[in-house]
């Protein structure tokens, strides 16, 4: 692409390869990575050290992501007008549903987990926003996926997580379209056995599905005795995602 | 300092200068903050927006940091063996005390809340991970200060953010003497009136500050009727940071 300055586009896949493991890289393996001379690489490295992109371990002299990019990547979430509008409906969702609560984007082909309020009972959760999941396997995805305009996910094979993941393509086709038309998603143990997710759209002025939000849990708790989801929940759901919908200046349908 | 790419150095600052605002700016507006031509701003913004480093408003033209940043940002965490080895100690340290937990270190004088467990009542709490604490305000802080080599806090004036907050240098300076002569630290309503934070140094096996862990909650429950820090709390903060340091390979003191 013309007009584009290359030395921030290595820099940015220098990044990218620092994020894509929780490993620390030497300069060798980078340069063979990116097919790059490692002089090259490492005038890369020292100026990413030197604004704190990235920081070089004293022992080893390994490379790995700077706490510098930690901290302006956050303030990404303080710009996200989705997230700001979206805080008390979460909190809410959690409430009545008694379940963990998510709102997630689409991302290169993925779903970016942008909010995560825990499951109110006390127990130990890990964090997951910044996290990206499989959106072929999350009601959060399907449900963009289903909204997306351009159907991001573009010919990459569908990874399959558990045996209820859906892994043909045409499948996947069908079941956006269920989604399309219900105007909800689920994943029932799609992505973990055992846990099932519930889905909806949220919307802005523009109508353009920019984001959606979803419970998770166990699917105990999430599915009736018939082994589908919950009428109760999806409607907790569908109701945060239209108030927040609204916040952003969608017209309420 | 010679070596370094220039244009990568100009692409973090302006990254730099989206995160400080949770406003969109204009490149009129980034290029005046940066005293750069605006072609030479235009070049590094389009550049950023190819790998998704920031979005363009399609309203407004203005930017925005973007998520591709926010996700690799978040992968820092990963990476953080601090935080890592910290997450157990932390969950029991909030389950002891009832009060919610922290953990930061030092980034450019400031400190970096690299985890956060929300105290555990159920009640609605905002996540603090990525956020910087001022130093010189907060019980991390003056733990980091305190052991910090470098004495980053520099030259920069001390910020007044309530009645108690410690202005004055010479003041901080004994507060800090204090801190590493009991090994641990107090803020009693320096930072935000009505609130108390405690908090003891994480070191590693070099047996250096790389952290710090504490708590925070109302002046009703952390501190007794004399209006000290109540001393259970204190030794359950000290032996988190004592816990950590252990896994760290810090020799038991």
């Amino acid at each position: 692409m013309p007009g584009l300055i290359q030395s921030i586009e290595r820099a940015a896949a220098v990044l990218r390869l620092l994020a894509s493991g929780a490993r620390k890289m030497g300069v060798g393996e980078l340069a063979t990575a990116l097919d790059l001379p490692k002089g090259t690489v490492h005038g890369i490295l020292r100026t990413l050290q030197h604004v704190g992109f990235v920081e070089q371990s004293p022992d080893t002299g390994k490379y790995q992501l700077g706490p510098a990019l930690f901290h302006i990547g956050s303030s990404y979430l303080d710009g996200n007008e989705l997230r700001t509008r979206a805080l008390n409906w979460s909190d809410s969702l959690a409430g009545r549903s008694r379940e963990s609560v998510r709102i997630g984007t689409l991302h290169e082909g993925q779903v970016l987990v942008v909010h995560h309020v825990f499951r109110p009972d006390n127990s130990s959760q890990v964090l997951e926003v910044g996290a990206l999941l499989p959106a072929h396997a999350s009601a959060l995805g399907k449900v963009l996926l289903a909204n997306d305009p351009v159907g991001e996910l573009g010919e990459q094979p569908l990874a399959r997580f558990t045996e209820a993941t859906v892994t043909e393509p045409e499948r996947l086709a069908e079941a956006l379209e269920d989604v399309r038309r219900r105007g909800w998603a689920a994943d029932l143990e799609e992505l973990v056995e055992g846990e099932v997710s519930l889905a909806a759209p949220i919307r802005d002025r523009r109508t353009v599905t920019v984001g959606a939000i979803g419970v998770s849990g166990p699917v105990e708790r999430l599915c009736d005795s018939a082994g589908e989801p919950r009428t109760d929940l999806v409607s907790y759901v569908r109701e945060a995602a239209r108030a927040i919908s609204r916040e952003l200046g969608a017209i309420p349908w």
